[in-house]
């Protein structure tokens, strides 16, 4: 138990206490209101927050929201708040399996899934950002125009997405098997830079809510 | 005058009468009593006819058509012919755009598209085959359970085809973005073969008709 508090106490926290969301309940329902915003977005596995804080920058009368549940990675993002406040990004430590407990329905205009973990094996396929269950949880929570924007690397995840996610709830309304971010539209992850610098491909899809559905 | 007939009475043509398919009044709606077969697939944009010959040997009991519309290629897939004979193979010099004409509704199984024209420019959109209009017309030909496979190297078209086929009356079923020909499941085109050569990617993907559209 030491251990834990220690951790969470761990300076860097401490000092972006006011950019780490803990309290659901109360922000819950009022996200918007708090951020001053008309519109919100959450990227789910965040990493070390490049993403994040590139996004707030393009989009500063936004709220941004990252989520990240690998404690080093999300001090990594927090301490990057030094050189790049924002009265409109928050951060939350933690997991997408609580989307619910932290957002209200309708509550979110985009959900970002940038190169999440592709779970390669069919039996962890239920644990991939992708998976029906996971979507019927973005569903939720988000607004009746809302979307999901991925960007991944990986040939097999963004397959699988493409099917799951274009027959569960959603329809999609832009693809590139072959994208290029520019820097004035959609920012560079970390990983992406380096997948460029490479020459790699990257993919990248965005779906919107579908309302005929039965 | 003459030269149309004379073009039509090439030798190639003339001694491959038999696999040339003209008197659709009299076949359509009796391809599969005809080949003597369960299932009929269709090749549009046949080419030189490589992907058309393969598939018929992968699938003997198969009914396969070839469609082209360019005489020379046409040509060549009927000259090959020589060498690789088949009694459930036949070709269509001709166009899509008389696809209704050619089949009966529910007569088709599955629809290939292989290496397409892209037609690039905005205003010619329409032309692409993978516009909805020429969706509506495979639709009506297509079996129950009727699938269109396409393969492609070309981004652009690959792009906007999985998002006008997959909002359009077609559901996607399976899709790869790095897609490696396998012999024994679904051949080379002269295209694909080259591309792979070179290491450039090969994207395809496969719909199935959908039922419960408004």
């Amino acid at each position: 138990m030491r251990l834990r508090k220690k951790t969470w106490s761990s300076d860097i926290f401490e000092q972006h206490a006011d950019s780490l969301v803990n309290d659901f309940e109360k922000i819950k329902g009022s996200w918007k209101q708090e951020l001053d915003t008309e519109l919100l977005h959450v990227e789910i596995g965040a990493g070390k927050g490049d993403y994040w804080h590139q996004l707030a920058e393009l989009y500063p009368e936004r709220g941004i929201v990252a989520m990240e549940r690998d404690f080093t990675a999300t001090s990594i993002a927090l301490k990057k708040l030094d050189e790049q406040p924002g009265s409109r990004k928050r951060m939350i430590y933690g997991d997408a399996e609580a989307l619910h407990e932290m957002f209200a329905d309708g509550e979110v205009d985009v959900i970002h899934l940038n190169f999440s973990d592709p779970w390669k094996k069919n039996r962890h396929e239920k644990r991939r950002l992708t998976y029906k269950t996971k979507l019927d949880d973005y569903y939720k929570v988000l607004s009746d125009k809302g979307e999901i924007w991925m960007k991944t690397d990986n040939v097999g995840l963004f397959n699988y997405s493409l099917v799951s996610v274009s027959n569960h709830k959603f329809e999609l309304v832009e693809v590139d098997v072959d994208f290029r971010s520019h820097e004035d539209e959609d920012p560079f992850t970390e990983y992406e830079r380096k997948f460029h610098e490479k020459g790699q491909p990257i993919f990248r899809a965005i779906w919107r809510k579908k309302h005929d559905i039965k």
